[in-house]
């Protein structure tokens, strides 16, 4: 799929919502990314959203104003019925078509120069006054593995003679995860209960997870599906993804290394997974792109996963970064305190090639299924994106700057991942942030 | 949860509907198995029944001329919603007082001697006349491997130096399944194309797998979930379970042996899983419980995984058969041929401590969640539940009657496999069949 600009992506475009043309906004008119809101506290049903500076564009209520009059992929009773859902599905399984001319319409309507300014305005919340749900149902969650520098750091702590498998650099790994259990941003869950066998231990033992994680992952949303037993080649999978988010897959580690052989992690994982409230479309990314390549000395891709327009712009450029605000910092007022940062870009398989992978099989994805990227560790020790790699396997302590230490996470803790990306003459587009909390483990 | 027998379960019922009473149905009075179908190539919405001999009772339309009157469970609104869902999940969720008190109405009204209820008989539909959907919208599946035969078995073929890991014996080993490519008996699905590494081959290869397999599973409905964060624990864990059917997972053995480390099956298991139309209840499978033991040898299991009764009634006595039926049978008008046969009671991890393990770290189950008991192969050889078993790892190939011979499925085989409990002086309570056939790679 070859990379497109539009007037949607011109860096002089201002917005008439003010905020939006602040240089750090996360959501300049150029982002334009989707969510599901309703007023904090209000118990209505959730509307679907756009970002816009620090305001949300309620789109039913712009639809119900005529803001979309005059862009024939925006009429008809499958939009409607569409944009007025309580999640994105629907949206989402109507394809780029509806997609891209919907962020046209967008655009054009919250343009500093655009007519019917004031109806407009009625149909903007504040962030600060809003909640949010999960963007979209999720039908099925599949979590990979893309990060050739994670997958190597956690293989040298679980399998010290074997870190990196045969398949790694042939095979895009991945398992399906749990979908019941994830939640948006602002997620609080507690610490699970478990058995585990510490290293020096005869038997298993039964309580409370010691070794919690989390982990820094980019979540890729499916829009259009494909049918049982067909395949989406690589020059169609990107016109299949709806969307970008941040997504945190919280881990235990010492469940995970007592359950995980032969057939993968199960209560490691299942007990909580949060993802942002905002999906960045990949029209959104465009002008971001950067080019994919393979060391000399890896194997190049299977023909299956390869494709002509790979290397000059197959990987995205999306600055990753982890903070930690402790139950204590929280108390003293404290800011979050930045733990790591990486750079999807790193990644060693691109968001078409799992698409494309997960579907050879002729497996079947839904509008709103869920992929996860694994953790996006990046090369260099301090980029990892996750307390495992960052302590060594629990052995080298992190001091934070108020005098606490961490292992693992404790009782209390938030975790906080932001991502966004950013180029010489361009906006910033940002994906805001994901936050999760730990709670104790029940009594 | 102590095993109770009531009314519904007196061997002498006979039923008005006359195949109800031949002694070999998988249907009689006693059993009353839920499953969702509508007339076949009506294209009208599916609904919900109930299997009595060789009919289907429509439970919407019972429901509608007031067969279940008197059964304040069955009254109001949620009820008369659930009963006319296109699919059994909001049935699911009500809970054990009504799929009980639901269950007493219909063994009432089907009963030789129920007061005429000439116009029941317009609620039946025969069921060679039927077409199946999936009982439930399957939130999350999840797969467990609870035959110790078939870990060991299996081990041996993937590890041979280290067949039962360590964790086996301790743990009830699971991983999360593809919820969107689960299809009701009579699924066709073509043979997956992947990636492989052949033993002999320094890189792998891609093309349509060459070990194709089944696996004779139970599966078991999740009636009313659990809040995350909270645990079902052992005496409460066979109230959240709707019913058992029958499973076959479906599996690509090449495909899997090169993709599954180290975070378990994907594109080897995810192309494909054939469920029974037809769920059986636990109520209806009461009078055919075991005892439950653990071989003196092998350790106990955990506090949290132990519970009262389980040594009296924890296993489920239910008698499987794989069969298979090529493309050549078919032709040549030829019966399915037995392959093999097991018993569910020879699982080395109960239902209950599926559910509870599940939940003990706070993962939430909604209604019509569906898990997979694993492959169910039994102490002898010849009960193995898979080819890959049979077949000593595709190396002893089974020769077939008509002179065929199968190492692995070959296209155009169809795969039957079959349940029933039998019990000196009770009625035969069968599952009925799930059939699913192996269409050639996409060309």
């Amino acid at each position: 799929m070859t990379i497109q600009l539009n007037e949607t992506h011109n860096p002089e475009l201002r917005s008439w919502v003010a905020s939006a043309n602040q240089p750090d906004s996360d959501f300049p008119i150029q982002n334009l990314p989707f969510g599901v809101f309703r007023r904090h506290g209000s118990h209505q049903a959730f509307r679907i959203g756009v970002a816009i500076g620090d305001q949300i564009l309620d789109l039913a209520a712009a639809h119900a104003i005529h803001a979309f009059a005059g862009y024939t992929e925006l009429q008809g009773g499958h939009f409607t019925t569409a944009i007025n859902a309580p999640y994105l599905n629907a949206l989402m399984a109507l394809g780029t078509p509806v997609w891209s001319a919907l962020r046209l319409a967008l655009s054009r309507v919250l343009r500093a120069d655009a007519k019917h300014l004031a109806a407009l305005q009625n149909c903007l919340l504040p962030q600060s006054a809003a909640e949010y749900a999960l963007p979209a149902q999720i039908g099925d969650y599949t979590d990979f593995y893309t990060s050739l520098h994670h997958a190597t750091a956690v293989g040298k702590l679980f399998r010290p003679d074997n870190p990196l498998l045969p398949n790694y650099k042939w095979v895009p790994i991945g398992y399906h995860g749990r979908a019941s259990s994830i939640g948006v941003s602002g997620q609080q869950f507690r610490r699970p209960v478990a058995q585990t066998k510490p290293p020096t231990a005869e038997t298993p033992v039964f309580g409370p997870a010691k070794r919690m994680d989390y982990e820094l992952e980019i979540g890729i949303f499916i829009g259009q599906g494909n049918a049982p037993g067909d395949v989406i080649s690589m020059d169609q999978a990107e016109a299949h993804v709806f969307g970008l988010c941040l997504l945190n897959d919280w881990s235990a580690r010492d469940v995970q290394a007592w359950e995980y052989q032969p057939l993968g992690p199960f209560l490691a994982k299942n007990f909580a997974t949060t993802i942002s409230p905002w999906v960045v479309t990949l029209e959104a990314l465009a002008p971001y792109r950067q080019a994919w390549q393979r060391n000399a000395a890896d194997p190049q891709p299977l023909p299956y996963l390869d494709a002509p327009d790979l290397r000059d712009s197959g990987a995205f450029d999306i600055q990753l970064e982890v903070l930690l605000q402790t139950e204590k910092m929280r108390a003293d007022g404290a800011a979050p305190q930045r733990l790591s940062t990486s750079n999807f870009r790193d990644s060693y398989w691109t968001v078409a090639q799992l698409v494309t992978h997960h579907t050879v099989n002729g497996c079947n994805l839904n509008p709103g299924d869920l992929l996860g990227s694994g953790t996006q560790s990046g090369p260099a020790p301090e980029e990892a994106g996750s307390l495992l790699e960052l302590t060594e396997g629990g052995k080298k302590s992190i001091a934070l700057s108020n005098g606490e230490q961490r292992l693992f996470l404790e009782d209390g803790d938030t975790v906080i991942l932001r991502g966004w990306t950013q180029k010489q003459g361009l906006p910033r587009i940002g994906f805001g942030e994901v936050t999760g909390t730990l709670l104790p483990a029940r009594s």
